[in-house]
């Protein structure tokens, strides 16, 4: 990973020098093994330890033994035997091939890892938490397909964020499971030299269980799911990043990314405040797909093994995190220092006309117009109309749409007519609907029959008080985010 | 493909009544080259072709002998000798592999699925064109970043949708090339049985050049790039269907998808217009570049061939033609019936408050700054400082964003209060920087020393009428996109 | 997914029938809910689905109101609606929306799906520990890198396969349990209209419980990791059939897909046996790995929503279940009627010369060797030299490696005197190590002078009799496979 | 890319300091160009190009200032603004935006790339042109389905893999084209600030065309098929990695990848000779495809340009072009280090018992039969009986297949008798068909009386010493090759 990305936490895990120290790690605990099994003299381990562990790794002396021999773990086992004395060295990297002492110590490179995902998750989901705490009440306008939809409060667009991480995570934490297992079963996996007890010890001491049924490696099905999770999680913080993204755009913004003092948002224009670090995260979810991609391919390999997975491991796991802890701190970031305009939220509901209720306002009429005869699909289509009645243009408004400038002086002027223009007031159909006052719509094929006697019965609806405050009650953000505390009680347990 | 997506004119060129006249098509190729080549007797091929192209296949018959015998092209042989005597059986399908047989055919049935491709294509781009010129002064807010960016003409958007479109073709067309050549080369395409002559007379028969260094089959180093290009028109579909789909965000939508007269768009809520078929192309374009990946990976083949592409052949190419043709006319059927609110458009600039304008406005400002020692990065700071403080929020906004609601009774209150209050006056940097009425930013830490410095300037800098007049040129639409034209005429040629 | 590969079973749950069939259970099963708590009159249940499930969905009714409408679960809303009277029509999917009715239609189709892969699963397995325990005793010679590195059984290959698939099946069934989840919460999620209650009781009727937290949908998050569960299933079936197409390869097969009496192998080379069914299985992966790619794109959505999934979920996940299970029977029978050539499998660890037992014939020497003065490093040489000596090319054939053919006549000249050459007499490593009978390998810069010291070194150690002994038993398939045990007792309890 | 794998070239291109180099040349041709068409004063490109020429970019200076404002870009204006006096300053990247100065810069590093790309594949296609021609009379065993097919000479597969290569090359350069366009049209792409004509000589300084119908950016349309092609390498490099391997395969070799004389195969199996590098290609080409599809993702950006690319870009392509070069000079060093077994193809060839010349056996013999009444179905079927008869297995190989060990007892008796079992005699269908010896054959289904009606014939047809002469021929290289000649020609032309 370019060091503009790299994450310290993920390169000190899988550099060089912790991987050989691991591998040394899995040829002592061989070592002990054998010791605790009485297959070596008494002693050996605490020889061969003290001697090896008093050396420190020689990369330099490694990197040029492995160009000569080209077999890495050769080159370390090389590198090892230099300052055992000849008694000791049968004990060293006996009776077990490369991988036997490679495979455990990459599972314990993913586990750490993934530990520091998890860090970061945590932290991400508290954060995430308490903004869902914090605007519990503060009414915004729901959208679906980009167009407002009914009423939500902030806080629960950030606990559906949250609750989607933490499906996540949760799918996480069972593929991670696999990681407990390792093998140090020898070249084919069926213990030619090795002893299955051995093993067990050995991976006894390291934390692992003995894999049954691996070839000269362990089964890349046990770690591609893990890509995957990640991945998974990737392509949720770039959902969070869109909804950001979207509820940041110019006009009537609802929130934005945190913007710094000295920030600057374009060489040419200096009014912009752009949101690059959510735009960044999908990049970043791209690149996660990509290596993901890379390391589904390892599960197929010939037979008891080829070596085709050994580089794109080398790569794509450590990238894999670089960028998935990149975009969680990211995340905790943006979540932590997002503005928000609760203000903005309440106008955008404000100039919908009412149709946030449209839902509740259908269900209402339903349920109210059985007695004058209306039938569901009626009541739908009712508030159907209103919805578009309450956003038929003005007539300047078509104007504009049907004669368009044929020059640029005719922009100007249409330009600086409209910098001139008042808005118009707008009706809602909070008020239209209980008074009757459906008209021909120019966009829907309603048969204005039809609206004569909708209107009639909505005005003897209406006339009733106690419909009419029902009706006006719908409109109100309390009754209709009423049931949210559901979800707050079941995902945050408040 | 389903039939809810699929297109007939793709059917018809990949259903097996098709395929197998092709194969015939080869078969009888091979004979008439062998007969013009001397290497039959006279007569042969008007012989065979008589008998042959009078009997039908017998698609049922075939099926059933390939399951008995596991080998479709040898079923058909079979089923084909049934109409000959022995004497012509041994002139048909004689010294040639399954792939001689198949491969040319493939390749005609990627041509004729690429002519629809182009058609669909041709009219995408006259619809376009005429979009363009439509609305060649219908101005709107450029956006990068989902931010209001820099004026241009709607009509403009339209040219890059289209030279986008245009580069993807022209790509297609490129690698298409490939298509001019198959093999009739024998089992491992070293010619052990059949002459180089016969293959090169019956492929220009066919209407091919032979592709010399074919195994058993054409490298699919031929075929991927195709599949790809297909996959970039969808990817740039799927962009295009994103621009329709942000400019319909509700609120102060700038265009939407046509909404048909009896269409309903949520079975909930009534009062929805959602630009579905924009979104379906985004799923579409998925589906596209899975299917961009399975063909790719049958480049990779054993030695002179193993079969592991037949399967996705029969499925990938069908399914990404269907997918492309279906989204090129939605595309088509979007573009024609995209309603324009070019109001929208003019109301979303004047909201920019002359941020519109803020790039030529730095550069005018470097350069009569200068003079006054207004260094070029300073520029750039005062228009920062002015769109920032055009923006800056009302003190009502303020307190809101600062006290959020601890309940819902409260968010009642504050919704109802929002609905009373009128929308403040708004200010312009236009009129702001030349009066030198910059103000302290919560947003920056620009210093107030420095605000009150250029400031003076900038009132000494308007003094002057002829600098004032140049100032507010820059905010014309007329002025801004006069530099327009050269697209027009670079792409559309007027 | 087309005819040839379609499976019935799940074609049968994909289909439109079946799908409108769901959607009305989940439209019931809200009006029972709604009854059992008390929110409509009692019996209303009743007579709705009396008359509702007496009345077939007519399905081209609901494709003709779809076409009108362009909303696919309104039509069918309509198409019920129907058969009810007005009174009763208000409670027909009353107060949800569209995806409350299809989420757990959705969700319970992947079930059944996920059923029918499970059942062939079982079947697979069994076969496989059939086959584990038919050959437990049948050696051949494991491979690393293709090539030959130690002894096994092929029941233990069997084993490996056996354990890979579980490995995939338990990410299956870990993943799988996100189905038990589903939500009828509304057109946003936050229960604007319907209360959590009915969503509750009516999700319990149908098997599921709420997920808390969903948005319009669920989030696709729930469901991706089936499908790489599956494409995992997909490329461990690859890797299977990989072996199995390498095992097969002409020369000295080890074992072969069998062959029908009446197949036919090519249409131009009678002779062919060609493992044309585990080839195609690498198609299918390649087709998996593209739904796979297509599903999990769908993760990504827009704030409450947008409705890219769509398409792709009623293409992807059936065909990538037919995929699946096409493959899953295609190994069965493959497994099933695998021919198995144990003879062909002694041959192969006969020719390799010894080399089959150099792993432990290294450590047999290290071990010996350490009185002698040799070292760890030397005794691993030694192996490594006798194993290039015993393959040291024969005069003849080195003549033939360094003299190529100069024309066609040369060449077949050199091919007919090869039809009349024996081979020639084969030695091992078994026998000239002990002989100390090493030589210089043109291959390997060992010296002549660490040679001799060597030669003379092994005739000292096995001039002892016992350490003859224990040489010779390294070289029985007794001794090398005995651990094999463990493997099968942990993977098949026996 | 990790050190282990980066290309110095590559990495020489890609770091930061070419970068800002190449961003200082653009902003130094606007200067020239604004000069040149008299925008700014004469001398003005002189005096800045000289001040900034001769002051290195500080990378840590720029790095610092990026972190404080957030923009590459503009730090690097900054960096570069501090050596410029006031009155020049208003000259430095004037009227411009971020990525008018980056995109050509961007173009020109891919353009480097791909010519270290070409450099190699040129010397790779060289090296396969020599292996072609010194192999051009070595004949083998062609494969299809990893069976024995017909012969072709080992210099014709050389030829193929040439030929795929220079596929993929042709479409890297066609689509490379797109390369000498660019962009200098201001922040959306229609010269907001900037005149056309800059962009046009600006552009022509820098050895670039304008692109008509940019947004802020280039269309990622024009850079996708570049990697896509480049992916295509791999793919196919990968191909020819797989037919190594095989080739490879333990057993009898028919090449192996050259094995260092200090190499070591396994820590463990002193006697491996592994072909790691084919191995490690396919590891490389999954790396690609990944990369790849990170980079096709890059097509889709909002309306005038989002920054998801940014990252991306940074990341994907010098990785992408790392793995590219590295598998090409990979490649390089394998086929011309190839140990080629000349003897061991012929010993395939051999052992194939005539079935290499079956397709044209079966053409003689129905040419040969139709005087005889022989169907040209029952000539194929008598090949495919004499096919089956020669490979039928001796009665010891029968029952070793029956009676499978119960024991590692019997085990050993196995295998120590098979150690003592002579080959057995091989016929071929040379002979026996001219003899009319077929067999009934254990695994097909051919009616005794069939076999012996077809006996009958094939005696009385090679009694006559013409037929059999006619028939010896086609088993000999030089017939079977014979067409060779026509690819030599098409692709090496000689």
């Amino acid at each position: 990973m370019i060091k503009r990305y790299a994450q310290k936490e993920i390169s000190e895990i899988w550099n060089d020098t912790n991987k050989l120290n691991l591998w040394l790690k899995t040829e002592l605990a061989v070592i002990e093994a054998m010791e605790n099994l009485g297959k070596v003299p008494k002693g050996t381990y605490e020889k061969i330890s003290e001697i090896l562990n008093k050396e420190p790794i020689d990369l330099n002396w490694w990197l040029k033994e492995e160009k000569k021999i080209r077999h890495d773990l050769n080159a370390f086992v090389h590198e090892r035997l230099r300052f055992l004395p000849n008694g000791l060295q049968i004990y060293f990297h006996s009776k077990i091939t490369s991988f036997d002492t490679e495979e455990s110590a990459f599972a314990r490179m993913l586990k750490e890892s993934l530990e520091i995902v998890e860090k970061y998750y945590l932290e991400l989901e508290a954060s995430l938490g308490k903004s869902a705490l914090k605007y519990r009440y503060t009414v915004m306008y729901g959208k679906t397909h980009g167009q407002g939809a009914e009423l939500q409060s902030f806080g629960k667009r950030c606990l559906t964020w949250l609750r989607d991480l933490r499906v996540d995570i949760d799918i996480l934490e069972k593929v991670e499971e696999g990681l407990k297992y390792s093998k140090i079963s020898g070249a084919i996996g069926d213990y030619g030299s090795i002893d299955p007890s051995v093993e067990k010890e050995s991976l006894r001491i390291l934390g692992f269980e003995p894999f049954y049924g691996a070839t000269q490696i362990m089964p890349r099905e046990i770690y591609a799911p893990i890509a995957q999770a990640l991945t998974q999680i990737m392509l949720t913080l770039d959902k969070i990043a869109t909804a950001i993204r979207l509820g940041a755009r110019s006009g009537q913004s609802i929130y934005q990314e945190g913007f710094g003092r000295t920030q600057e948002g374009s060489s040419t224009m200096p009014h912009k405040k752009n949101p690059i670090s959510p735009e960044q995260t999908e990049g970043m979810a791209r690149m996660a797909r990509g290596y993901n991609d890379m390391i589904m391919s390892n599960i197929k390999t010939w037979e008891e093994r080829t070596i085709e997975q050994s580089c794109v491991e080398r790569i794509a796991w450590p990238d894999l995190f670089h960028t998935v802890i990149h975009s969680l701190k990211t995340m905790i970031r943006v979540i932590e220092n997002l503005s928000v305009y609760p203000d903005n939220m309440l106008l955008e509901i404000i100039e919908s006309r009412g149709c946030y209720a449209s839902s509740e306002a259908k269900e209402v009429l339903k349920k109210l117009g059985v007695s004058y005869g209306l039938t569901s699909e009626e009541a739908w289509k009712i508030i159907q109309l209103a919805s578009f009645n309450v956003f038929e243009p003005t007539e300047e408004a078509k104007r504009i749409r049907e004669t368009l400038p044929k020059s640029f002086a005719e922009t100007d002027e249409l330009f600086l007519k409209a910098q001139e223009t008042p808005k118009p007031d707008s009706i809602s159909i909070q008020e239209i609907i209980p008074k009757g006052e459906l008209r021909i719509s120019s966009q829907l094929d309603t048969k204005e029959e039809n609206i004569q006697k909708w209107n009639k019965i909505l005005q003897k609806i209406f006339f009733n008080p106690k419909n009419l405050d029902r009706w006006k009650q719908i409109f109100l953000p309390s009754y209709l985010l009423k049931n949210e505390e559901t979800l707050y009680r079941a995902i945050l347990d408040v």
